[in-house]
């Protein structure tokens, strides 16, 4: 193979070091997840970083089982790196503790190893920290293991990220309503998952399925939102598998207005990510600044009973490294704005002069240089937490558009509304 | 190849899982370290789980190198998982910290594998806890290493251990002085790592060396104990590098005197483990109950040089797993003792008689009914704490052996003497 030399002390792509600060700050993120899993009577478990292949591999499902790390023993059997946790716990869980009361409560921080093509925000050591509550087959439980996370992410010190709750249910009654081809389904799955009304219009034409199968189907990407949305899935139910998708997800909503977290919460019937292994509700969790989700998780009742008496269970893996991430994001957007207003660059003598004017009263303005879309200056104005952007409305006449809303100023009443900004 | 088939959910052999109170007590062993050297000025440290092997094993030395497992990124290249944390260290300072102020105090907390013979206390992964003072060569900087790691295992809540303390140059010196072949230096180091007097003999019988020498060899395995060895280590001593080391340990204990942490300390001049590596003191802690050290360290002035500018450097790493042996041992020593005396199995009639005596008393007795030698009782008695050892004299009499010195008991002032025990 033709390679280059290493130089001295290079790292492998997907791994880093951490050291100083950012070594203490994901310490004490850690500390911080450990303490409230713990006040919610989660106890720790610490399976090996590395076990048998064929254990990690059995019910990884295909992605997963591709993208492990494996090498062999000296005995010749295959060994693979962890690629998540919630697996070891689970053969934990179906091995050795099979005759503990229940629900048992578990939570891990661990290092996975995972290979990807190396992007942003992908590496391929990653730390995630999570829970499993096993042995609960109720709403509640599903309720709890969210709670939690919101929990555990406000204490963190996040403030600003949503959580989109599904149920695979849903989905999968429909699937079974139309009876397609695997084929087929999988092209729903992902049309689905993409929210791709193009994509979805062209498997309802090749489709045979009566008219409330097709209203079904339509109205999928439109099923994001409060639980306003859980009367319109109900009305487009086509089974009795569909309908107890909705009541469980009532249910859980319900008990997550009791935990007074919905605020946080967008219900959404589309998301059919991970359908090979959850068998109820699913989650993932966002925040501002971080392009993959910072959570995901949701019920897996058929996992333990590969390793030992089946077991309902729900749980979610958060990962650390992205959460401190948005914790990074966040605390960028946070301090003070250093600008106080961003203008487009129309090239208007007058429109210049309130830029000028504006900074010899004190004010912080800046000029778009790079002669951005208006769409794209909001955009890099809100991640900026730059405030107002002015944009032309003529020579000397400006919009200035803010967070509650807009307003056109002109040239003779500028000085008077920069004062109003610099107090 | 012939195998058996893997049980469901089996797991290699050298890793194991922790749940309930065992991880919540590792766990808080890790706070308690992390807390203390964090005290001491050290910071955090979190270097890749696996990384790749050729660095790794550039100053891993043939054993540790041969130990690592190994595996191929997908571009072909040779990754291995870290088989300790001390070449990471040692990359991470010399590649990307060169030019930060000096001295760098860095600790860490982190699995490391390697492939090794399962025997009792050796696992393929376990966690060692470390430090590494980088930049100063001074015999202040050996002794806080020491220090810190008295302190540690007595944050830990370990009162019984030792250390032993050795300085490399001695031994270095020695060698050089005798101008020996590699294969009679590997057998002379062997011999005194084994303290083995019989091999020493014969190494001298084949040497050539002159009187001076043969007297410095002959001392070697006796010069441990208390400071006063170093009187006799000097008066040994053939050379400056020898005279050197002595004068390096004379500080270094002084500075342990002021630190109030000798009665830990044991010098021993014959300590030549890990020679490949260190280039000043090295030391090794142990505890009743775990055969292999708790904590190994020392000085390595040469390491860091391999990926940056030359740093002296000093530093230890503690085996989690083996202090959590440790303490569990401990905890099993200082229960109260559930027996006040156990008989050597004699067969008399008239002694067992002062058995059922003591029993009705209602003192707990016991008899040896694995017909154990007297030393083998003894050290049985000693290592579960069970105070008297009644030791066969004839027919109902016997001989108390206790840890104040030993009595002789005749039948008639046998309940007097139960009396006493039990209050």
């Amino acid at each position: 193979m033709n390679r280059k030399r290493l130089a001295p002390g290079e790292l492998p792509p997907g791994v880093a070091d951490l050291f100083f600060h950012a070594a203490e700050q994901k310490l004490a993120l850690e500390a911080t997840l450990r303490d409230r899993f713990t006040r919610w009577g989660y106890r720790p478990v610490i399976p090996p970083t590395f076990e048998y292949a064929e254990t990690l591999a059995s019910e990884a499902g295909v992605r997963l089982a591709e993208e492990m790390y494996r090498f062999f023993d000296r005995d010749g059997r295959a060994l693979a790196l962890r690629p998540d946790l919630t697996i070891p716990t689970a053969r934990i869980v179906g091995v050795k503790l099979f005759d503990q009361p229940l629900p048992l409560r578990f939570y891990y921080i661990g290092n996975v190893f995972r290979y990807e093509e190396p992007r942003a925000g992908k590496r391929r050591e990653f730390t995630q920290a999570g829970v499993e509550l096993i042995g609960a087959a109720e709403a509640s439980a599903d309720a709890e293991v969210i709670a939690l996370l919101v929990d555990a992410l406000q204490a963190a010190g996040l403030t600003d990220f949503r959580i989109t709750l599904g149920q695979i249910g849903f989905f999968r009654g429909l699937l079974a309503a139309l009876s397609l081809s695997a084929e087929a389904a999988e092209r729903l799955r992902i049309a689905v998952d993409r929210r791709s009304q193009a994509e979805l219009e062209a498997i309802l034409a090749d489709l045979d399925g009566d008219d409330r199968a097709r209203e079904a189907i339509a109205a999928l990407p439109m099923l994001a939102g409060g639980p306003e949305v859980l009367d319109e899935a109900a009305r487009v139910a086509l089974s009795g598998e569909m309908e107890a998708a909705v009541v469980n997800l009532r249910q859980v909503w319900e008990r997550l207005r009791q935990y007074d977290v919905t605020d946080h919460i967008v219900l959404d019937l589309a998301q059919v990510r991970g359908m090979a292994y959850y068998t109820g509700i699913l989650f993932e969790a966002f925040a501002p600044g971080v392009g993959f989700p910072l959570a995901s998780g949701g019920r897996y009742d058929g996992l333990i009973g590969h390793f030992g008496p089946d077991q309902p269970a729900v749980g979610f893996a958060l990962t650390v490294d992205r959460l401190l991430t948005a914790l990074d994001h966040q605390a960028a957007a946070e301090t003070a704005p250093l600008i106080d207003v961003i203008f487009q660059d129309c090239g208007h003598m007058e429109c210049l002069s309130l830029v000028r004017r504006a900074r010899s009263l004190g004010a912080r303005a800046a000029l778009d240089v790079l002669g951005r879309s208006v769409d794209d200056l909001m955009a890099y104005a809100r991640e900026q937490g730059i405030s107002r952007v002015a944009l032309c409305e003529g020579p000397g006449r400006v919009r200035l558009m803010m967070e509650t809303g807009s307003r056109v100023i002109e040239a003779a009443a500028w000085e008077e509304e920069v004062r109003t900004w610099i107090g």
